[in-house]
């Protein structure tokens, strides 16, 4: 279909309510219309060339194009594009990627339930950790713990382990049974840069909310604590060393089921094959979605470790959840070429030894801007945090909008970056190569100096 | 990869969770390997072929292997297989789908909210209709009241929507604020055949306990009611005509949102393009997912009707809710290609005129089978009641399993055919043919003779 760009505009206003959006102010606007995708670039119905340093939505890892994963989607769709596994039967496409998964995970999984996103994986969470502690014989475990800002997805119990004060403000959120503690973020707290030793100290305090929140509400009344590696939608929030190993030892001591959302940490993103894997965390269940096809076809699911899958498959009967979808044969094929892929190039080894070092290094070189407080990198993962006064990190007032005033010079300026309050953050796909990292930076640069000088203009300092 | 069946089943037992399965049981017993699928055929690793009557999972309605759907698959993913439409972008797919959706949707549906499932739809539902009292200035209503035995999805709000006791047994649900009546289903209640006349009066009847929830809780206090036209996982439970207008009576007479579940029933399966078109209800949202790609890529969503289209858009600021699928451009162009190929074959039309009121004709012969109680269809759905007594209606009691029993008959002559307590159910593609109607119902005679031979062989009758 060949039209305009005020024309796809027109429909897209009329008929095309988006995601987490002000429809009437972005119906005024006008949606930027992405056409096609190469590589780590994508292109608008303009023909703008737009360097995507999010990977889609934390997803296209293995960048756009890949031909290996079109055509496993195409000789799946034309063998077989659908089959239930609800009533005894089973394909070869679910089963194969389930082996694979049990081969990349951690020691110790062996099994996964299937869902297509990383909403329905965390929601699955829920059911499935109370309905383990039944077995248990401890129905009354019942309460999981996330974090204020994290994010598990946008299905009710998805958003209600996250922790977004936004998403809470609507319909009714969050379900009860699930607390929140605070997140690991240093700069939540402190205005200053902090020592290697104060930020470990931090670390152990933030995990020690866990503990505190355990004795509040009664060890033998909590189920699980669920957080993401490093907390992506919040901001690319990575967590001081120390954080997680404590976590660890809590959860432990409690006997309280540790679940890591690896939707975006999961796959190579941080360097190891799961997040968990470079913070040193050993959880029960990991939540897994986006990378595992690089989002050519909707997958999700839960990697479900010995504990949960014993007590499950040997005392539990008839687990009574699932969705229609559940090892969909197309998004299993796609997923199984997509981690064949990454396993062919190596590409968890190159983010841990190469380009992750590499994208450290020109962030370590962005924190000279004068916006910039402070820069940091995991893996493929990175965010600058914009601040109003570089020597005394005082930050910029939410009235200013720093972050969006940044993202418009990046849509701008060919360069996909997200602000997430006065943080910029990207996760460019796990090929890009030193020269295009090279090139993100420069783009970055500019787009912080275009920045500043609206921010001279403008008298926001 | 070439395997034998005995090596799939072990693979699969291994590493593979089934949804809605006791994990043991099957691990014991081994899946049946589902290896391809042509039209309205699938074949096993042993090469049986097997009529497949239930559609994947109410899904595949235009069958298997439509190189259409194939084809526009392998070009969206080759062009752009992923973008977001989060952040004021959105690509062509989305946007043509949109507007193809508000082309087939009934009068007053403009806007379309995507997911990658029935569940995630419904769950959004819980949401959006909150959302939209609270912009109406009457946040206390949020209760919505769905039914006993129907069925919304799997995750925490779409298992608390639907009312299906075995689910509610297991990780908490149902969650706060949803409420439930009975089924408008005669034979729960009686066990007589019902004249015309006394159905109709129990479908007033059943429409009159939404009433008296109503005002059980409070009319203020009621956000909508959710219902499927004709329930599917409940058993193909086909209301009397009289049931759907009287509910949209008693939803307008207080103002309240009904909410039309049509994952099932869309795009169809009724013999209109929506359920509600055929029981004569005009919803204010539906819901939909499985036959709006046939099942080919995970795609589901709510249809947004101006009521609670204009509010969100012109007085509801962002609606913080979406999915990272949510308008995923594969799914969508796949949608298209398969709406595309249903007006092209005029299947819509085909099942109301011609293959509908053949299954109803095939049905109406069954039901002089001993063992069918009552036999009914809508469009292409249809549903065999097994009685021990056909004279007085009489049932076979629960420790038979009669149902289970008469499916494992199906399984070993090559029909899928769905067991739901006593019930057997159909759901076969839209592009059934008249012979494979003939063909279908053959089938099914001789398993129902075959579990009648079984009965009176093991003293059920």
């Amino acid at each position: 279909m060949t039209r305009t760009t005020r024309e796809w505009q027109a429909a897209d206003a009329a008929h095309f309510l988006h995601p987490f959006t002000d429809f009437q102010a972005l119906a005024a606007k006008g949606s930027r219309i992405i056409t096609r995708g190469e590589g780590i670039h994508i292109w608008d119905s303009e023909g703008q060339q737009i360097l995507d340093a999010m990977s889609g939505l934390w997803c296209v890892n293995v960048g756009y194009g890949q031909q290996a994963l079109v055509d496993a989607a195409t000789e799946q769709m034309r063998t077989l594009p659908f089959y239930n596994s609800f009533f005894q039967t089973a394909h070869p496409a679910a089963i194969a990627l389930a082996e694979t998964l049990a081969e990349l995970a951690p020691p110790g999984f062996q099994h996964v339930f299937y869902g297509s996103s990383g909403s329905e994986s965390n929601d699955t969470v829920v059911r499935m950790v109370r309905r383990y502690w039944d077995i248990q014989g401890q129905p009354q475990r019942q309460i999981l713990i996330g974090r204020h800002n994290g994010y598990h997805g946008s299905t009710m119990a998805g958003a209600s382990l996250g922790g977004m004060a936004a998403m809470h403000a609507q319909g009714g959120l969050p379900i009860p049974g699930i607390a929140h503690i605070g997140q690991p973020h240093w700069h939540e707290h402190h205005r200053t840069p902090g020592t290697p030793e104060e930020r470990a100290a931090f670390g152990l305090e933030a995990a020690g909310w866990l503990e505190a929140k355990i004795q509040e509400l009664g060890p033998e009344n909590v189920a699980a604590f669920i957080g993401e590696p490093v907390q992506g939608a919040g901001g690319v929030i990575i967590p001081p060393a120390t954080y997680w190993p404590e976590i660890q030892r809590i959860c432990d001591r409690h006997g309280i089921l540790l679940v890591s959302d690896e939707v975006i940490c999961g796959f190579g993103r941080t360097g190891q094959w799961f997040g968990c894997q470079t913070f040193g965390a050993k959880p029960d269940l990991i939540t897994f979605a986006k990378g595992v096809t690089s989002g050519y076809v909707p997958l999700g699911g839960v990697l479900v470790g010995e504990r949960v899958a014993r007590a499950l498959i040997e005392r539990g009967g008839e687990f009574e959840h699932g969705y229609t979808y559940s090892g969909h044969p197309v998004a299993c094929a796609v997923a199984l070429a997509n981690l064949r892929l990454i396993r062919e190039r190596d590409l968890v080894r190159q983010v841990r030894e190469d380009t992750g070092p590499y994208l450290a290094q020109a962030y370590a070189a962005l924190a000279d801007h004068p916006l910039v407080g402070h820069a940091e990198t995991c893996g493929l993962m990175g965010a600058l945090w914009l601040v109003r006064d570089k020597a005394t990190l005082q930050p910029f007032g939410p009235e200013v909008g720093i972050g969006m005033a940044c993202r418009a010079h990046c849509f701008g300026n060919g360069l996909i970056m997200r602000a997430v309050g006065d943080r910029m953050i990207i996760a460019p796909p796990l090929i890009i190569t030193r020269a295009q990292i090279d090139e993100l930076a420069a783009r970055i640069r500019r787009c912080l100096d275009l920045t500043l000088e609206q921010a001279q203009r403008s008298g926001w300092l």
